[in-house]
């Protein structure tokens, strides 16, 4: 399938990342790279972070020990699904490994945008999403860590209109295509204040940072980029990196992920029984018989089951490699039970994650009625 | 001239409001409204009002003792020239002859995008144009009067936000035309947050509000109603009314004032010399001899010093139609010995200004920096 947009409000689904770093120009997250990362994460040490632009910058903060941000955000329109638990996961790996200052943007005036969710229902959301980043890790003390919402965050507006005074009415239409609400176009400049914001006076000035997204973020930081270019005079900005990970199709085999089909996903807050029924139902890579899987082993490379695993709910290598992968393309294990193993993994990761989570909800809440 | 498009960046020099108020809907400002306002000020005794939307909210709120709100800005780009001088002078209006709550936004923002002039620039200039609608009777009380640059009033930037979340990208293209910078739309949006903070729950809630500007403004306004009407539910917003004043034409009897046309125009920080220079050689409706002026009297309608004295420079209606019109039409007077009585009365009206604006200066600075 050939990419000839990015579209980062939702439209894209992504079959191939070749075509993405050809005609993008996004970096390859090369083999090579990974090896020159200390404690490399498991998106990095498994192909799920496929390209980024600059992050030889990082590489080089994180080698020799220099100061550096790590940044992403969060439209705060529901629960915590699987694309917000990577980005998320990314955040705090940088600042627990390699003690990146990390911030953590709440993207409600995108939401607002978006999807005319107001202010104050992106509020409960919001609460709910800290409490994730918060109980996978996040150290909100203020010496390492900024959460703040787009709607409080003076700071961040500021930087909005700084950015509309830097581009053209013709560059907002080609990177963002037609919008119906203009409000998206603006809301794309506060992204910019958001990412910007790591390297203001206010958090010690200009700074690598590395923004770790979704393929389908790429036209943001195309656009960041050029503004703290054309800003750098003013405030001496670094142009910021970004990591880009793949983005994972619906697990019912459909193309993508997507609220208007409830079996291509599953979020963190959902009923066990309901997310067990859908990775029961989840598109595999088994054979048309038995007989046939037994001989010719599993296709773990188009099977959701295998790819929730390595994104997300398996750490060790170990067990992804001599166990489930081995066993799959051995034939040594059918899709039936395969599926009961790793919906455990699952199920088990998220109720830990949920026991964690319970206690972080009223310190999330601080954090954001604070702002 | 056919007016085609009201451009509130600046290209438009009108010269027929009867077509403006067929083809943009204004309302006129008709000799019957005008007697039923108690104290009316010159530009409404004058006819330099020509035009109006909702008026008929505001005539309400003055004769049945309403709370209303009178609000307009400036665009901080240097001194206050004679536009500024028109707008000014209309917020004391209403604030000291009807109890309006007055409201002034410095436009930064706007002269950001439009001039790319930064913050802390435009800062200087507007603490000189602050002082100037301080000298003209402004009162700062913050019971009555309420000063603010769109830079650091988060107030107004949120409700642009809000505003973007209610408008096509059609229509800002069509309102405002095809801009280069992305930024100028924005601006626009700040100032419909300018509008509507009156209205806010800070400064009492949702009330009728008036915005005396320039013909070439109603863009902004029309804009304004739409948004103040789709944000009615929530915020309860009355939707603003507006009046328009007629715009001078250049001095020296160019179509319009320009900065590009020094001859054009004069702001109130020039040299004395170089305004009387100015005004010796503005254009008025001499005859061709003056045996023929002695005749046939001359043409107020197209001169410009009778068209200063009439807008800015002469408060009393008598010395206006009994002295200055009077003598000119009978041929009494010949233009010579006109100008330098008229220019006499520019020059002592601005020497009295600068004179009180000379103490303002001080709290004018106060209350920008106190923001």
């Amino acid at each position: 399938m050939r990419i000839s947009k990015l579209d980062p409000w939702g439209s894209t689904s992504i079959s191939d990342y070749g075509k993405l770093i050809e005609e993008f120009g996004i970096e390859p997250f090369t083999e090579e790279l990974v090896k020159q990362i200390p404690r490399p994460n498991k998106f990095m040490r498994r192909g799920v972070n496929f390209g980024h632009r600059g992050f030889d910058v990082i590489l080089d903060a994180i080698l020799n020990r220099k100061s550096f941000a790590v940044m992403s955000g969060i439209k705060p329109t529901g629960a915590f699904h699987l694309g917000s638990l990577m980005t998320a996961s990314e955040i705090v790996y940088y600042q627990k490994e390699h003690g990146a200052m990390a911030f953590y943007g709440i993207a409600d005036i995108e939401s607002l945008m978006d999807n005319q969710l107001p202010y104050d229902e992106a509020l409960e959301n919001a609460i709910d999403n800290t409490a994730d980043i918060l109980a996978l890790g996040f150290d909100p003390n203020p010496k390492k860590g900024y959460i703040w919402r787009q709607s409080t965050e003076k700071r961040v507006t500021d930087i909005a209109f700084l950015a509309g005074s830097k581009v053209t009415t013709n560059q907002m239409l080609a990177i963002y295509g037609e919008r119906i609400t203009f409000g998206l176009y603006m809301s794309a400049l506060v992204q910019i204040g958001d990412i910007l914001l790591p390297e203001t006076e206010d958090f010690g000035g200009p700074k690598p940072v590395v923004v770790p997204v979704g393929a389908d973020q790429d036209p943001h930081l195309r656009v960041t980029r050029e503004v703290a270019r054309k800003l750098k005079n003013q405030f001496g900005f670094i142009e910021p990196s970004a990591t880009y990970h793949k983005i994972m199709p619906g697990i019912d085999g459909s193309e993508k992920m997507s609220k208007r089909n409830p079996m291509s996903y599953f979020d963190l807050s959902e009923d066990f029984e309901d997310i067990k029924n859908k990775l029961m139902n989840a598109f595999t890579g088994g054979r048309v018989t038995a007989e046939e899987q037994r001989r010719l082993g599993g296709q773990p490379e188009i099977c959701m089951l295998y790819m929730l695993a390595m994104y997300l709910f398996v750490e060790e290598d170990n067990i992804m490699e001599q166990v489930i992968y081995k066993e799959c393309v051995n034939g040594e294990i059918l899709c039936g039970p395969c599926k009961v193993r790793v919906t455990k993994f699952v199920l088990d990761w998220i109720k830990e994650h949920r026991r964690k989570k319970e206690k972080q909800i009223d310190i999330a809440r601080k954090i954001l009625e604070a702002e």
